[in-house]
């Protein structure tokens, strides 16, 4: 698992570094390695800022070797894990080994992408307690079908290596879950989804009481780690030099302001990683943009592309 | 206390117009009244955007009437309150007024403001429990004694008249409440602090059995909120010309990230917004700024300006 982290991570750097340089611009990844402090683990955060293409990209390894706390251990068993401790009370070793992007790029034609993909290992009264997560998802400013739909095909051909149905479930948990809830009744996602998993054991059948197949697990990780580059970059490539206006970089100073309450406000590896002693915060919340935007009450008119857009935010939509 | 929140925001808005319009600047707030739609209350909200001297103000007067729900009373238990119901699982049925407040100037050298005074009270089964709670807190982007001193003097002006020993205790829970506990192992103010306190009946004693003295909450709450504009304006119109680099502006821009981070992470009154059914969203997130920026592992050099403000916001001290 350790291996495909860094082997995203030297893909997805490659290419940002590639695009920057044939913009013409110097701009690289700034790498910084890191331990936890008095705790078991590291990492190496991959940072480059203020590009020609691309205003910010993190890309983070790491690995945290830890006990949880009680509040990470009841966050866990309400979505289903035993965790059956060897005394009452204990706190149960851990560790976690994952990759986790966000990349915000200049131009409000081209989307911000983020992945997480991580293996969770539990040592419980019962044995070793272990699941895979992670997903990627796709956050434009601007609605364009054509990019939406290549990303989507793409994560879907992805997943269906790991058998039928499983991209269909995965990109509803991605709706489900990349939601700003405070906004409206109905919330409102942060961008257009793409996959989003947790706690599965490599078993994905929908019996949920068929025996974990870790080997599976790690075929899945392996194929929807080593998808993203193709799900992204052409994309960009597409749209890097498409004009744009002052009104629309606002628009995307605006959803990035969206972006940030759904990291702080909602998003589970913010909370775990506040929730972790020593861990390297800046690694936390790399995934912020560089700069973002509040302005009361801003509501775009019908008609416009910028309200085509939240009309879609609200109301999923499929995109294969 | 209607009486005087709105009399607070009619002051506090007048002054900004005026400076606005001393500067040239013909910005001006909106007014939006708005209700709770379904549920009982509502509020006037006043922002003001993109202004010559203020990037965005805004000061909202809000009543809410509804039901505590169980993470609420959970919450107001754990700080002391009794909270007993008719029958047990009852909702109690509970209102709360108050005015509150974040400007954030255009110049770096102008700090920015927060505050926020209300009347809290729930029908129990033992009658009505009430407690008020507010505070005034000043949040700079460089150290200027001088502004800072004449801040704290007349915010101990104003809990003086509460009794000997109030400042001291509130300008300790500012210090203690308003901090970035996610942000290094002691954590960091949004910073440079003010008073803060939540859960006072009146009884200004430290004796905490002794009864409730409502007129002198009353008296306080006034108090405090009549002081904001001596706190604050001066203050703008010694610094509102200062020349500054592009580098201090984005400083400034910086700090606000924390400010964000503070407001949607650990803010309470975010919080109680966010869990309040039938709010408007628009009114608790008003107090973001306009703009705001998030740099990996930005570190001030020892010796700068801005190296300064981080030692105070990571170490609080005595300005009176």
């Amino acid at each position: 698992m350790e291996l495909l982290c860094m082997q995203v991570q030297a893909d997805f750097c490659g290419n940002i570094e590639r695009i920057e340089k044939s913009a013409g611009s110097e701009a690289s990844f700034k790498v910084d390695k890191w331990e936890r402090k008095d705790h078991g683990g590291g990492g190496i955060t991959c940072v480059l800022q203020d590009g020609k293409v691309f205003e910010k990209s993190g890309v983070g390894i790491s690995v945290v070797v830890s006990k949880l706390n009680p509040k990470m251990q009841e966050a866990m068993r309400t979505r289903g894990h035993k965790l059956t401790p060897p005394n009452e009370g204990d706190t149960l070793p851990f560790s976690v080994v994952g990759v986790s992007c966000v990349t915000h790029p200049v131009n409000p034609h081209c989307p911000t992408i983020h992945y997480n993909y991580r293996y969770f290992e539990v040592e419980t009264a019962d044995g070793i307690e272990a699941w895979f997560g992670g997903g990627t998802d796709l956050t434009p400013a601007y609605i364009n079908e054509e990019d939406i739909k290549h990303f989507h095909n793409t994560q879907k051909k992805a997943c269906d290596r790991s058998g039928p149905g499983v991209y269909d479930r995965f990109k509803k948990w991605c709706d489900e879950y990349f939601v700003n809830t405070h906004r409206g009744p109905n919330g409102e996602c942060r961008g257009v989804g793409g996959i989003f998993f947790d706690d599965v054991t490599g078993n994905f059948s929908e019996d949920k009481e068929g025996k974990p197949d870790y080997e599976a697990g790690f075929r899945h990780q392996m194929s929807c780690g080593s998808s993203i580059c193709e799900s992204f970059f052409p994309i960009i490539e597409r749209r890097i030099n498409s004009p744009f206006t002052k009104e629309e970089k606002e628009w995307q100073q605006i959803r990035r302001g969206r972006y940030v309450e759904f990291n702080l406000v909602h998003d589970r590896g913010t909370k775990f990683g506040f929730a972790t002693p020593g861990v390297r915060i800046e690694a936390v919340l790399m995934s912020l943009p560089l700069t973002a935007r509040w302005e009361y009450e801003h509501h775009p008119e019908e008609g416009t592309k910028e309200h085509e857009a939240v009309m879609i935010f609200q109301n999923p939509r499929n995109w294969v």
